[in-house]
Formats: structure tokens, C-alpha cells, sequence
């Protein structure tokens, strides 16, 4: 177990901080607090599992001795991470993995590479999809979920094959986003299940957390890989594989799925930008339920925060309306949540009977990611100013 | 009291901000979370006073009609904060200010104005410095006082007249900084005092919270002026005056003085950016103690960390050596805060014997703000391992 390679050092620094965002060290087992690094003429490996969730990249090295040796996760992005050096050297020496440059060595314990728990192959792949689709697809459904929820269910994504596209969804109960991006299906996962019926490629359910960081790392990729099977989900892309182990919880997709399909009462068109700015402005004057109104009026939409103790706020912006003169109540963070998706540009506003939630979508169609972001309105309150 | 103004929006947000940073609201007592606003044909005061710091700020504006109304300095600063129109209107109406832009209105509550603690104005001037060396001098001591310590001593900054210099100084006993800006004497303040010795025209100690605030924000200012008489300070600068009272707490100024008087076994000169980047890697490596060594080489400064768990780091830098090939250890963090305020010049270490302080200079003498920075060595463990 001699390793001994030299290697560029920002590609590895990168790896090494990629692969600690998407595995942060929670468990006080050394083993799953470990990054594995493999030397051999085809380059280095880096792989970490922490029983739940794994990941493996390559990174290109010039490696003078094969070899394997386990050190802490945390502290070989720490230490690669304030770096100054182009180029590193490391070698195993007794105990330790040496990592030098020209005028410093940073010995890193070795961890027990027995203890090592290894983590699998991703499984077939089922499709491929394109980073940009999978970023603003991912990232605004996993933003819907929440971060502390106990139940399951309300902490993931939930991510199933359609035909010629993935629906990605994911609510935390007072909000709900969705998207559609298209993605090429594989020709072997495509065919019938073994009843002879089609059965969906993909069918899983993903720890939101791990979701978010997929959406911002592999969504820099020209081109993603699916892969499933068995309950098991990875996603690929050039140098990386990152998977873990679908949750076995029966999503009410069915349910779900109906509350995309709205019957708005009012719909209305609006910058998000300004909205955004505005509602940030109102939730100064939300008041501890963090309560904003949106009002709706003849080419205008007027937003509103009331408070007995921060007194009152009330902005009129330009918006299309068809429908209704309605007024909605909503919490001011779930508010710019679904607005942040859809920045830079005009958003609709499709608002429903009472307190049916409202849809955000692209006011002009954004065929990438097909993004619907469902929030659900407060119960308004009587209110002696309005 | 029917306060009318318009006004420029960029400048009001700013002095509202300014002046929450100043004082910060930690009080329960609504008098004293409020900022006065008192407009008559000169422009508008915002004042405040937490009942131990007081604040004035001037802004010009187009005053309508005079008043005077308070509300909460909080409150006023977010919601100037986030405007975005280039001009407001400013009303009293009612028991609200309404702070109105093209499109929106912001109705804050009033507060009572007979609660409202009314700022003292400064003492007279004893002196005038310049902003720039206000800022390296305040800024870098005030670091150096304690955050938290339950004695006034240590969360404070000293300040003297000593002649044709100021002398600043703050200790939290593990390090202490001190400079000697020069100012100029007002001539009545320099004159004897009432014993016929010559009395120091400025002998206070203000919270280093306050001073660091006061280094960013006067710093910025050509010029400031100092006041003080009977136990109150105050600094003033275009359109600003803030000022507290003095603590009445003896200070141990021959004592530290002392301190400052090195009497040096080793002398090295080093980058201070090479050496602030090294201490922070091997702070990686300096256990729970927090320990990183310094080892004085021919023409070299070594760096080391060294930990059971974390590992062992060492990293050579260029250093000009005069003396002893000492060896000390110190607290990472106390050795990056020394030497932040040297950033991009060479800097000056002179190591005493023993437990002595290590003097942190600029080894090109800066003319402005003179700053020494000392920190105490740990006591040095044995470590098996060197």
C-alpha cells in the first residue's frame, strides 16, 4: 500500500470539497468519516460512503506507486483547500499521507482502510438528461422540502419517469414544487416490465439535502446520466458518481399530482424581480406570522404587510390580471422562495378558489424544466386597517 | 408636529444604517430603541441614544413643514434599507410616519416622543486627527479587546493625549494592542490645568465595540475632531457626532506601558500575508488547543502543527533572522489577528525569553498610526513527536 502520485492541485482540492458537501461528516463512525483514495495508471479515485449516501470521482494523477489509503474526509478538503501550490505530492509514509509541496508537508493520519465501508457501482443506467435542464429542475423542487420535517415524505424529492419525461416533486405540505424536465429515455429500460405492462425506469425517492448539492454540482454538466434499479438510484457525469438508497415510503403521487391541476379564479402576470423586491420590502411589516397580501387590481397588484407593532406597508406594481379582484394571504418566505426560480423574468400567477394554493409558473413557457411551484395561502385574519 | 420633508433616499438609508450599527437595539425599553428624526429649514437630525452611546447624524432635506417624531431605529433602517425609488417623502400622519415613495407607502409607528432619551451634544474639541490613521489605529487595538470578559478592563480601549500623539491601548491579557497616532492639540486643551501641571487633555477608556464600529465608520473621513471633558468623550466628522461616557474604571497604564518595552532575544522579518496564510493551514493541524509553533531558522520561519488526531504540518517561509533560533507556540487565531493589521508589507516579530510577549511590528515603520501588537507565547507542551 505504497501510494505515491503527483497531481495538479486544484482539480483534487475541488474533488475533495465536492465530495465533503455532498457527504458532510455527521457520523462519529471514523470508517464513514473517510474519503478512500485509490492510485493506479488509470489516475486517482476519491470514493466516501456514509451508509446512505456514496460518491466517486476521478481525478487525473501521474501516480508513481498504486496504492490505498483512507484519511478524514473534512480534514483533506481542509487541508487541499487553503493551498497555494500548482502541484502536490502525496505519498503514504507509515501511518500517515504525506501531501507536499515544495516547502510544506501536512501529514494526515491514515484511517483503518479495513474499517472502510466501499462504496457500490452505480446501477444500469436508465436515461440521460442535460445539466441545465437538471439544475432548474432540481434545485427550485428541493427547495420545496423541508429540512427538518420527521416525516419522510416531506424531506425529499420524488423523482419518477414519464414517457419522454422525469417528473421531479417535492412538498413540505404548505408549498409544492414540480417539474418536467425531458430527458432520453435508454432503450433496455424502456421496455416492459415483466407483467408485460411498461413500468417506469425511474421510481424514487431522494433525501431532498442531497438532491440540492446534485443540483448545483452535477447541473454544471453538459450531460447527466440516470441510473436506477432495485431501489437503488445514482446520477453520473464526467469523473463523478454520486448514489444512495431510494426511501421506502409510499408517495401519494396520485394526490399529489391533482393539486397541479388548477382552476384559477384570477390569473395574474408580474415582473418576479419586483414582486420579489416588494414582498421583501412588506415582510419588514408581515409581523411575527410573516403575513403579506397580495391584492389584486385593475393592471395592478398591490402588496401588502399590517402589523400592529411595525405599523403598515402597502406597494402598487404594474400586472396583468384576468379574472378576479381577489386577495390572498401568504407567508413572506414561501413567497420569495417560489418567486427565486423565476428571476430575471415575468411570472403567472394562477390564484384559486379560498384557500386552494396558488400556482407560480413562467409567464412565458420555459420548455427546459416545465417548473410549477404551488404555495398555499394563509387563512386570512380579521384585520380592523383593511 | 406635522414633519414634512422630501428627501434623497441613498443618503437617509445610509445615515439609519450607520446610525443602528452605532447602537445596535439590545434594550427593551422603546425610548431607547428609537432614532429622533427633527426637521426644520437646516435639514434633518436623526438622533439616538441607548442611554450609554448617543448619536447625531445630519442629512440635508427639503423640509416642507418642521417636526420632530421618533420611531424605531430598526424599523426606519430595513425599511430604507430596500427602496429602491431615488427620492422619498417623509409625513407625519397620525400616530405613523409615512415614508412615501412613487409607488409605495411605508407607515411606521411612532413612538413616544417625552420617552425619548434626548443625546447630549460633544464636549469640547481637545483635538483633531485624520480619519486615516483614526482608522489603522482604532481599528487593529479595538480587535484586540476581549468580546466577552465580565471585567470593563478588558472589553475596552484605552485612550490618552501624550503631547503631539494619541496613545490608543486595549489588552484581553493574552495579546494587546496599542498605537500612537499623532493628532493635533486644540490650544485651549493643551493649556495647564488647574494644578499648574500640564493635565492630559484626553484620559478615557470606551468600549472597544464602539471604537471598532467608530474605526470604520469615521474612518472614512478626511478629518475627525475629539472632544472630552469630565469623564465624557465624543468624535465628530461631517454631519456626525457620537459620544459616551467614559468608564469609571482605573486603568493599569504604566503597567501595560511597560509591556511595550521589549527587550528582544530573536528578531525575524517575514511576509506577513505568507505567514498569516501558513498559520492558517496548519491551524488545521493545532489540535484542540489551537497551538501552532513558529521555529526561527538561517533564513527561514517554520511553521508547525501537530496533533494526535488532526496530524502533523510544516511549512518553510523566507524570514530574516537577527538572534537566537528560538522556538514558541502560539494560539492560531491570536497569531492571525496580529498580523491582519500588517496585510501586504513585510512584518516585524521581536521574541522575548520565555513566556514574554512576542512583539508584532511593521518592519517598514508606517509613520501613521504606529501599531504594536503583542502576544503572549502558550506555555509549551511535550510533544512526542518533535
Amino acid at each position: 500500500m505504497g501510494l505515491d502520485m503527483s497531481v495538479e492541485s486544484g482539480g483534487l482540492a475541488e474533488a475533495a470539497a465536492q465530495l465533503l458537501k455532498l457527504l458532510p461528516v455527521r457520523s462519529a463512525q471514523p470508517g464513514q468519516a473517510g474519503v478512500l483514495l485509490s492510485a493506479d495508471a488509470g489516475g486517482v479515485e476519491l470514493s466516501a460512503s456514509d451508509g446512505e449516501v456514496w460518491a466517486r470521482v476521478q481525478v487525473p494523477a501521474q501516480v508513481h506507486e498504486d496504492g490505498e489509503v483512507v484519511v478524514s474526509r473534512r480534514a483533506l478538503a481542509e487541508t487541499l483547500g487553503t493551498l497555494d501550490a500548482p502541484r502536490l505530492r502525496l505519498c503514504a509514509e507509515g501511518a500517515r499521507l504525506a501531501v507536499r509541496t515544495d516547502r510544506a508537508r501536512f501529514a494526515l493520519p491514515q484511517l483503518d482502510l479495513e474499517a472502510y465501508p466501499r462504496p457500490p457501482h452505480p446501477p444500469q443506467a436508465v436515461g440521460v438528461l442535460s445539466g441545465a435542464d437538471w439544475r432548474a429542475a432540481a434545485g427550485p423542487v428541493a427547495s420545496a422540502a423541508s429540512r427538518e420535517d420527521a416525516l419522510p415524505l416531506f424531506t425529499a424529492v420524488r423523482m419518477r419517469s414519464l414517457g419522454a419525461t422525469l417528473s421531479l416533486l417535492a412538498t413540505d405540505r404548505f408549498r409544492l414544487a414540480a417539474a418536467r424536465p425531458a430527458w432520453r429515455e435508454a432503450a433496455a429500460a424502456a421496455a416492459a416490465g415483466p407483467t408485460g405492462e411498461p413500468s417506469a425506469s425511474l421510481d424514487v425517492l431522494i433525501p431532498a439535502g442531497l438532491v440540492a448539492e446534485l443540483a448545483r454540482q452535477a447541473g454544471r454538466a453538459v450531460e447527466l446520466t440516470l441510473h436506477a434499479a432495485d431501489g437503488r438510484f445514482a446520477l453520473s457525469w464526467p469523473g463523478w458518481a454520486v448514489g444512495t438508497a431510494s426511501l421506502a415510503v409510499t408517495f401519494p403521487d396520485r394526490q399529489l399530482d391533482q393539486l397541479l391541476r388548477v382552476e384559477p379564479e384570477a390569473t395574474v402576470r408580474v415582473d418576479a424581480d419586483e414582486l420579489a423586491a416588494a414582498v421583501g420590502r412588506a415582510a419588514h411589516y408581515a409581523g411575527p406570522r410573516g403575513a403579506v397580501t397580495l391584492e389584486l387590481g385593475d393592471g395592478e397588484l398591490c402588496v401588502r404587510g399590517s402589523d400592529p407593532l411595525s405599523g403598515e406597508s402597502a406597494e402598487t406594481l404594474k400586472a396583468d390580471l384576468l379574472g378576479d379582484r381577489l386577495t390572498r394571504q401568504y407567508q413572506a418566505r414561501y413567497l420569495l422562495d417560489a418567486l427565486r426560480p423565476f428571476t430575471g423574468a415575468p411570472v403567472r400567477l394562477q390564484i384559486q378558489s379560498a384557500l386552494r394554493p396558488t400556482l407560480f409558473t413562467a409567464a412565458t413557457p420555459d420548455p427546459g424544466a416545465d417548473l410549477r411551484y404551488l404555495v398555499v395561502p394563509l387563512r386570512p385574519t380579521t384585520d380592523p386597517d383593511h
